[in-house]
């Protein structure tokens, strides 16, 4: 799956910079390494269409700080983290393909702002 | 991404027959190929959490009918079909990707069945 990953990060003209973290830290450990500026893919976060998630894409890339996506482990992250949240479904989907997912909205968003065709709705 | 399809509809022991029809269909001309009993995969369906997803899953493996379950082109169904529907998401996918998901959440809902470590909630 990370092709896919590859494919749509060079769609978006590889201005989003992907890393993979090592599994062996744990979520909390992870989220250490990262602003605080970090919004979790996670279950109890907010289900948004692909619209608002291009609306939050507008004011992510107008803001002045970096912003962090990050997709948890399979686990999911501890409960309770102060962080804002967004979920992509009340469907569970692997790591990966949750990574994959997130990429796709992110090229979605772009398209959406571009007013192409990619989007139909 | 038919790679993905395929891999995990080995996993589920090629017990699922997939199938890609013809896009010069239209939904219409598409959905007469399949029988009555046909669960469209589109937006304004019931959204479940994958545990929802596997129960269901279930009654359609008791079912003494075959289920069909399709997803639709990118400018969705007809409104107002009288089939059941289900939505994988809020957000928009891409037509072969939400067929992925589709696979992947029959292989996780037959994990879930079998009670393996899988799916983790």
């Amino acid at each position: 799956m990370s092709e896919l990953i590859d494919d749509y990060s060079k769609r978006l003209g590889n201005k989003l910079k992907i890393e993979y973290h090592n599994s062996k830290l744990t979520p909390t450990e992870y989220l250490k390494k990262l602003s605080e500026n970090t919004i979790l893919l996670d279950e109890g976060g907010d289900f948004l269409t692909s619209r608002n998630f291009a609306t939050k894409f507008k004011a992510w890339q107008l803001s002045s700080d970096d912003v962090n996506l990050a997709v948890g482990p399979a686990s999911g992250f501890p409960k309770r983290l102060p962080n804002q949240k967004i979920s992509l479904s009340k469907l569970t989907f692997p790591h990966e393909l949750a990574s994959v997912i997130l990429v796709e909205q992110l090229y979605r968003a772009s398209e959406i702002l571009k007013g192409s065709s990619y989007h139909k709705d």
